[in-house]
């Protein structure tokens, strides 16, 4: 234990600094800090959280010797202060407050305005000339401390909070509707019943004593630390109770003592844009809450300078000092009290993703922070917002005001969409063909609606989460996406839908809001973000595109940085482009079932599965050969020789065959067969658990003539490629591979293939063959398999299906009561979980390297776009990460910040001083 | 290399010995210790396999030495037999065999009867007095040599064997039928056709020099060490190619040089009962392939013993010395060449089961063995045999033979039935109640079938492997079954089934031989066996049953060494009271849900999941309670204060659900609810992947009445039992436990219920709370989970599924390529998957342990019943294993080995001389 439990601070002088959290708590070291820095912070002083360890070790007793630091530390207080605790005349009041290692807000109490009493009231009000405001706040000190410190909660039985009651109770009497109508003389009377309440429900009197009333208050600071609120917060965020919490005394002062006095918040730079400029608003002749309760109308932070810049000078010079010492935009509050300026609180502030870009970089430009602390500064889900398309804000808080918001679903598709409901991928594509915009709306999508996706604006689905089909294809098409909104009732055959009463007919005007979930009836303007119109369509003023050189900025500084090479998910030609456009530095998963789900390619494929024997089969896939042949000659092309990861056929074959009675009798009647043929072959294809069944490399182990297609119309598509001069680099994935034997067999066909191409067009490919894991025994042997694969790519939505023992299609049923009850931190599907899929990861890196030292090892799995998921890869000392390509920014980002954190040895020490302003 | 590369044999002195079997193969390591036993073994002698691997590392050249070694060896053998290799009058024959270290049957080559040409055959007419059969030896010694050194095998487009082809012609010609009416010109005639032939197919003579003959059989035995065939099974078999084959060349004799010459095999010990006598056949004046061939009927050896008791003696000798040696039954062969005796095979003898517990218990009564070495003697599988009904096996030989024979199906559950033909569960139920035994035939069968199933004799599924639901229950509660019987094509509505063009209707007859898959027509005699009446019936005449008694004392012998208890899988308490009658010292897995298809539960049941209240579910849940306490009440009776692990709810709910319409209706009226609510809520239970679904301890959580329900039902039933001063020890296990955080959550609750029961009655419940490890997270974080668990069970029917990735329901469309394919070794839900599941198991013992060292572990999977998957568990140091109670005599056993193997630091080694005769 530390020889003081009281830490003073006051004029210019602390004994506390800002590396001192974990003993003076997060406010405690912050107060102490900026007191330091010489800026005029109330004075105070902090009992130490070893007060409280010991307090909770000696059954509620303090340490011997703090009575004594107390006295000694209130008196410098009112030495300080030149007021005195409990005077008559001039009384010092203070605030008791709380404040733990770990911001907890909210969690415990507070009580303001202590040292009040029936005598110092009126010392109070004197001293502000206004009895009305003393009044005011004796009653809510009364109220505040019979509360917290006397234990007046509503109970059980009487759940109306007893002071409430009697103020609702005075309000009915007097005919008043607000608590500004009180008068001094309402108050005072109520001042009177609160103390009769707290004796009739206590048993004692009101304490007048200041020092009874400070020992209360430090007592029921303590005791908060174990409330049951307190318990489960920490519970919830991983904070050891053995933590404690400090309490912080300090002198309170007053912003409403006549017009040289004022209170006001403000950030140091404009949270909303980054712009360089004092940000906030400011009241005169009023406390802090007044500014923030919109009782009055507060004035803008410009104002100030314009009308007092004396005041403005004192909030300026606080600002370049506290920017200068803690380098990063700040939420200050601040008081002046009779021309004297104050320092309450201050705390990094919070920020728009187009503002944390544009502080970071200028940050560096001012020399204040360097390029890896800016990459730090920016969280990268936020440059989401920098790509989506974007609502006019006015336009659509006027939709809402005039009661269009229909319902809200699962934001999984992040961006601004308009357009007519449609409800099928048919229509959707013909409604496109002859120019309109199309909302896909289904009860949920499956693999038959891709070309319906394509062609829609946005998709809204009844069911499924943020990784439902929907999702998950929205997210790669960078479509914008409201799936599980539960509240639509669609009657597909009516052609419409009921929501909320409302009912929304086939061609009726959407708007959907994928950043936010919500669904507006009728259009609301709509545009492309600043950055895709520069990235995605070449805007020609790019000059004028400040938000976009910033961005490029911020990623050419994480492309230093980052030692993981990003590559994208893209199936077809356009989603290459747009990887490329986003910065990926190649294909890290093609997966060719979608191209099978083209105009040309879905009868053929229908064909192959329905074959009866191996010659039909073939046949069918002679008909597809030229088809994919063409799609990877595509894709090559786009990718300019970047390497092109392509998986073989992976879904279960049913997923490919019609299942109405209607399409079946067409696909008869193609096939020349009867009808009862077709049902009973698609019949016999269902599965009770398609995700472990009939999929993965199992397909092209039992029909090899696939993936022999596949390989050849790969080959074939390079070799068209690098014969017109170009480069083509493909890389074969086996996918569901659990066992060595698997890949062996695959890719014995495939190198095979590879030989016959090149052999009869004269020409070497540079390829690799190598699996995927997402299978536990993959996992498990990898040491084995890693002798047969060039690489390996962790597939980590099936992994997670299959560790977890967790159908993503199913989980709907539990995952959110799972969530809810902390059994699962996170959804699994969106972030990694580290302790059971990345173990088997790390068993998987562990043993692969242990056989094939220089083997390349990636992530394509949807967490390859998740930041703390890339950080793990990053930890893995993996090779790569491949994500949806409207992610490629994100994934840059925090695999530049992976490989900042990861190579300082303590990234606390250097973040230190702003970690503890976040607190 | 070793100095030698020739080991001679003969005359009771031999260079090699058993031990020496890498060096000379399994043959010749053999036939050098009978040598050296002093038994009479015609001389030869043995090329080692060192000089096979010289032969292909130095480019098919033999060491220098070579020829010298095996001239001074020929020349030894013709010292012996008073014979000379090549001579016109007295020639020498020999014969020429592989032999590698492992034994592969049939896979290389053999040359027999080599010194033959024109000059020698007339010697060994005169010296056989038999013309016809010296000239039959040329021809077929050409044959042989043609063939296996030559090279004149078939090829694509002359797909006929050249030498056979020349026979069917002569046949044709002489208009003969059988081989045996050729006369000796006949022979003379297609030894000169043969010559011809090799002249013109190899464009060179038939070799006449035997010295040349010789060498190239060793050439011929070496080169086929690398044949398809041959490469193919050492794949198969995991015997590298390196260890290669060694060469036998050894002296002929003729066992049909006169009265007093004779051939016979014989075992040493009744090889169907295990009675030790010698048993066999003998046939005078005939070569050892006469006594197979068939065409003379050969007389029992006890014959021999009356009408030659000298020929007799020699046998009944090397009986006695063989056995001692050995201490085995053996399988031998013998000649007698003119009065002289000799041995030219012995190896360890296959039996039965019945055999092979008599001989193993008997060998130690004789003082031949010990206990330890009798259990190993016994494969546990073999047991079986013991307890299953059997039929008669002559009827059913004459029911083949009257082509009653239906179908082949998957031999699921092992055993006898005769019954009538039912389509369906309830059609079961009713047919049994009348006094009729039945069939339960089904497309596939699900748990709403459990009550049918257990009505009858026997089930025949034409859906579904070995480890399908049916095969599950049915081996569970000991049902024979024939499951994926692919011809049945079965009409429910008609009441029929067509199979190969035959139809079967409800009511007929149907014979099922659950031990070999076969489907009879008509009804055949069955009967239990021995061992089921004495442990079941208490059959009275317990003195008459020597099987059984030979059975216990193998048990006993087993109960003594083995580490693992045993304890069975069941449900109910009949199937605990068999298991207990089989040796059971617990339950592993007490499946609940199996109790909720019972007469008055399913509809309750179906209530509680319908429910759309927790009102309603508790007031269904309410009506369950009493039923489920009586099921857990009966279970603790029978196991008189063995421990019983119940397992909470598992399943997907939906599978308690009506899916017909009929039923949904009747369940509609019965809940006052509309058809249509009942459907929707149905429907609403459709799952993608059930099994990696809402199901397991993700009921208990979302529902914790279910839980709390149980837990009632379970820790009532054992207080009413302790409270009749009885013992009842349950141990509650949590289902699909993945996140420790699942299990504190059911745990609670399982907890406060046994207090909130034990307080009420005023008494104390020894109990556990453990988990399943059925999920590969589990496993891998089984650290944290072992804080909260007082034991663990593999569940790795589950564990394989989503380790593997693999659906057990439908793995059928690809585990039979990948087992024939040898993608998969075994299949893995039969036999344990070592390299992954196993894997994730040793994970989870040792992390288990490591925060737990008192864990119990065990294992409550099929994999439970399987000896290699128990050896696996005993290695792994677990407590206990699980299996279904008709396995639990097996899992003794395998238990027994696994100790018993683990505990000699090299089995190999005590093992050595039998492992010996066994090649």
């Amino acid at each position: 234990m530390a020889e003081k439990s009281v830490y003073f601070f006051g004029d210019g002088r602390a004994d506390g600094r800002a590396d001192m959290k974990n003993l003076l708590g997060g406010k405690g070291a912050n107060l102490a800090e900026m007191t330091n820095l010489g800026l005029p912070v109330p004075p105070g002083f902090t009992i130490s959280t070893e007060v409280c360890a010991h307090y909770y070790r000696e059954e509620e007793q303090y340490p011997a010797g703090l009575p004594d630091e107390v006295s000694k530390a209130l008196h410098e207080m009112e030495e300080l202060m030149e007021m005195r605790f409990g005077d008559a005349e001039n009384p010092l009041l203070v605030s008791v407050r709380s404040g733990a290692r770990a911001s907890m807000p909210g969690m415990m109490d507070t009580v303001l305005n202590l040292g009040l009493n029936d005598s110092t009231v009126e010392g109070l009000a004197l001293r502000t000339g206004n009895a009305r405001f003393a009044w005011d706040s004796y009653r809510r000190f009364l109220q505040m401390y019979g509360s917290v410190v006397l234990g007046m909660k509503p109970t059980g039985k009487d759940e109306v909070d007893p002071f409430e009651r009697m103020i609702e109770e005075k309000k009915e009497t007097r005919g008043l509707v607000l608590d500004t109508e009180f008068t001094t003389m309402d108050l005072q009377d109520l001042v009177r019943l609160f103390k009769r309440e707290i004796r009739r429900r206590t048993g004692v009197d009101f304490p007048v004593d200041p020092h009874e009333q400070l020992w209360g208050a430090i007592g029921a600071v303590f005791g908060s630390w174990m409330n049951p609120r307190a318990e489960e917060y920490r519970r919830l965020n991983d904070i050891p109770a053995s933590w404690g919490t400090a309490v912080n005394v300090q002198a309170m002062v007053f912003g409403n003592m006549g017009s040289d006095s004022g209170s006001g918040v403000a950030f140091t730079r404009n949270a909303a844009t980054g712009e360089n400029v004092l940000y906030g608003e400011y009241l005169g002749n009023a406390q802090g809450e007044d500014v923030v309760s919109g009782a009055r109308t507060p004035a803008a932070i410009a104002e100030l300078a314009r009308e007092r810049p004396d005041l403005y000078g004192h909030l300026d010079r606080a600002r370049e000092i506290l920017e200068k010492h803690y380098r990063d935009m700040l939420d200050i509050e601040f008081t002046i009290q009779q021309g004297k300026f104050y320092l309450l609180q201050c705390r990094v502030g919070k920020r728009t993703a187009f503002a944390a870009i544009r502080i970071a970089v200028d940050m560096v430009d001012e020399g204040l922070i360097t390029p890896d602390e800016a990459l730090l500064r920016v969280e990268p889900d936020q440059l989401n917002q920098l790509l989506r398309p974007v609502f006019d804000l006015e336009e659509k808080a006027a939709a809402i005001e005039q009661g269009r918001l229909l319902a809200k679903g699962l934001n999984a598709g992040p961006g601004a969409a308009v357009g007519r409901v449609v409800f099928n991928a048919p229509d959707a594509e013909e409604w496109k063909s002859r120019g309109e915009r199309v909302i896909l709306t289904r009860i949920e999508t499956s693999p038959e609606d891709i070309k319906g996706m394509n062609a829609a604006e946005g998709i809204l689905t009844a069911r499924g989460g943020t990784t439902s089909h929907a999702a998950l294809v929205a997210r790669q098409m960078g479509k914008v996406c409201v799936a599980g909104c539960s509240a639509l009732a669609i009657d597909y055959s009516q052609r419409h839908m009921r929501v909320n009463g409302r009912v929304i007919r086939e061609g009726d005007f959407l708007s959907l809001d994928g950043t936010t979930g919500e669904v507006i009836q009728g259009p609301i303007a709509a545009r492309d973000s600043e950055v895709i119109q520069v990235l995605l369509h070449q805007l020609s003023d790019e000059k004028e595109a400040q938000v976009y050189r910033q961005y490029r900025k911020l990623m050419e500084w994480a492309d230093r940085v980052r030692r993981l090479a990003i590559r994208a998910n893209a199936d077809q030609a356009d989603q290459a482009a747009a990887a490329i456009a986003f910065g990926a530095e190649g294909i890290g998963l093609c997966r060719t079932e979608h191209m099978f789900f083209g105009e040309g390619e879905i009868g053929p494929m229908r064909e192959m599965i329905l074959a009866s024997t191996p010659e039909m089969r073939e046949r069918a896939l002679s008909k597809l050969l030229p088809l994919q042949r063409e799609d990877f000659e595509h894709i090559f092309e786009v990718m300019e020789g970047r390497p092109v990861t392509i998986r073989t056929l992976d879904p279960p074959l049913h997923e490919f065959l019609p299942h109405e009675a209607s399409a079946q009798r067409e696909l008869a009647a193609e096939m020349g067969v009867s009808f009862e043929a077709v049902k009973a072959k698609v019949d016999s294809f269902h599965e009770f658990n398609p995700m472990i069944g009939f999929r993965g490399c199992r397909l092209g182990v039992v029909y090899p003539e696939i993936t022999r297609m596949q390989a050849q119309a790969i080959f074939e598509a390079a070799a068209n490629v690098i014969g017109r001069g170009k480069k083509a680099v493909p890389e074969v994935m086996i996918p569901l591979v659990g066992n060595v034997k698997e890949l062996d067999d695959q890719a014995k066909i495939v190198r095979q293939v590879a030989r016959q191409v090149m052999d009869s067009r004269k020409l070497e490919i540079e390829y690799q063959v190598g699996t995927m894991i997402e299978v536990p025994r993959g996992a498990l042997t990898a040491d084995e398999i890693a002798r047969s694969a060039d690489f390996f790519s962790f597939g980590t939505n099936d992994l997670t299906q299959t560790t977890l023992a967790l159908s993503r299609d199913d989980a709907d049923r539990f995952l959110m009561p799972y969530l809810q009850r902390d059994i699962y931190p996170r959804d699994p599907f969106q972030s990694l979980d580290i302790a059971g899929v990345g173990e088997l990861m790390k068993i998987a890196v562990v043993k692969g390297r242990a056989t094939r030292p220089e083997i390349k090892i990636g992530i394509c799995g949807e967490h390859g776009g998740d930041p703390s998921s890339i950080e793990f890869c990053h930890q893995l000392e993996q090779d790569y990460v491949s994500c949806s390509p409207y992610r490629v920014p994100i994934a840059r980002l925090a695999a530049a910040q992976a490989a900042i954190k990861l190579s300082q040895p303590t990234p606390e020490t250097s973040q230190k001083v702003r970690a503890t302003a976040r607190g």
